[in-house]
């Protein structure tokens, strides 16, 4: 199970009405943050969600509107007795300039482990998360991310007996491990009690990014798909190149293709009044576009 | 005139019903800004004020709710075409501290000159303003503001005419620029026009400080006095010594000893959620306090 809030859904700059776009995760009792740029605490607070719980928090790149707000949501976080460390990841550099920034919060009672990711692609594990990061087409760095709540194969009873697995091993080997029976020196795989692979939740999150080849290998058939869109009139297309970004109807394109079951869209743009208005149109390019606002929640589930 | 905008009356975060304080004064079209924590740049799109003409920045101290909005609202000025440079002044290390902060702003198209402030107190000149500073007593350097708005003596055109002083020399010398005739070598003198000296307009503000000697040296008969009151009850005095800071009612105790013509309160903690309902105690202290709210605006004139 996976909860998500889209914290807020603005780019460039917080408005009065529209926080900066931000993510929160939550799953078994640690809560993940993709992005974090000025005014996030305050947009976690009208979501009335606790900042406390917060194990790990991912940048997708150094563009201010994406990482002003992490000293203030530090120090929110000591303010609420935290001492538990974090883990912060993000591009090249990111030790550096998250420490340069804590320049205004540098006393913090829990330890800041960090993830500097490359150039390339890859794997991490931030349990119950498991990330994948790829690299996109900005001004600067920026990374889109996957993240995987994967689902342990059904238990089998009847294998089990089938297998003479002893009760005592079951609980292990359904995590996962494997057992060594002391006396007999029988060895018991997790595959003697675990029926077939089951597919887990798949969550993609790409902002500020031309669309670009990457996405069309690493963001295909999520669950959700949370994607820029930057501009809602066709005519900005042009803005779009300029600035490397992405209109509603380029990201419906690439939903097309990369057959997600829903995509929101999130990062509009400052001239951007009414996104909303858009919906209908999108939705002739791909059905299942929301055009989001801050604080869309839902509650993603294993397939039964 | 000074124009007077108290953005915000928080302090420590800001909160979904109070931004962090946060002070705008404004005069002759040159805005004056003291602090700006995070979401200050949604306090000014609150407050209905541009950013673009805010030519001088001037920071207390460097704990984050007084600075942390200072990456996003440079980039919103920016986005505001701005191209003027802008003046920072605050403690020692100012320059250091704004450009670590400007990691994730570095490229402005308008140029920063710091002014870095020495431990003492002194005056410098930002026009139309001039500006006094002193030291508080808090955790780390913290640095009190007189902002003073002064007035030229009345122009006298009897005494210019007495004088024999050419009319076209009148206005220089109304703007305090002494003037010699080429011809008669005749040397004229600004107090050859200008009448007695007037009451300028002074603004203290002051935040994050016990009370101590130099409040009561430089902080005198104020036209306005903007003084943080972080405490409404009086049993949290412990809390006011603890923390470097006061409760309204030593902050009204300062206002009686040193006689400004009004008191407006701010820097409320966030445990303080209706700091409104301790004023008419406090008014029994010093009568013209005010426990202020977020965007208190009022106009300072000259006497007539």
């Amino acid at each position: 199970m996976l909860d998500v809030c889209l914290l807020g859904t603005g780019g460039m700059m917080p408005l009065l009405y529209r926080y900066l776009t931000s993510l929160m995760l939550r799953c078994d009792g640690s809560s993940l943050l993709i992005d974090c740029g000025e005014a996030t605490q305050l947009a976690i607070k009208k979501a009335e969600l606790p900042t406390k719980p917060i194990d790990y928090i991912l940048f997708t790149h150094f563009h201010a509107d994406h990482i002003s707000g992490l000293p203030g949501l530090l120090l929110e976080m000591k303010n609420s007795d935290r001492v538990e460390p974090i883990t912060i990841a993000g591009p090249k550099g990111i030790e550096h300039v998250v420490n340069s920034l804590r320049i205004i919060a540098n006393e913090l009672p829990f330890d800041i482990e960090f993830v500097e990711l490359d150039d390339n692609d890859g794997f991490f594990d931030l349990k119950p998360y498991r990330i994948q990061y790829f690299k996109l087409k900005h001004k600067l760095t920026c990374i889109g991310y996957n993240v995987f709540n994967d689902r342990l194969p059904e238990f089998k009873v009847d294998k089990a007996k089938v297998n003479n697995v002893p009760l005592k091993y079951w609980n292990k080997l359904q995590h996962g491990i494997t057992c060594t029976d002391k006396e007999t020196g029988i060895v018991y795989e997790p595959s003697m009690v675990m029926g077939e692979s089951r597919k887990g939740i798949k969550l993609t999150y790409l902002t500020d990014t031309r669309p670009c080849d990457n996405i069309y290998k690493f963001a295909n058939d999520s669950d959700l798909f949370i994607c820029e869109g930057m501009y809602g009139e066709d005519d900005k297309e042009q803005n779009a190149k300029k600035y490397l970004h992405m209109t509603m109807r380029e990201a419906c394109e690439i939903a097309v293709k990369t057959n997600p079951k829903e995509m929101w869209l999130t990062h509009y743009s400052p001239s951007v009044v009414k996104p909303k208005v858009y919906e209908n149109d999108l939705k002739k390019i791909f059905k299942n576009v929301k055009i989001c606002k801050d604080g869309e929640k839902k509650e993603l589930n294993f397939e039964d």
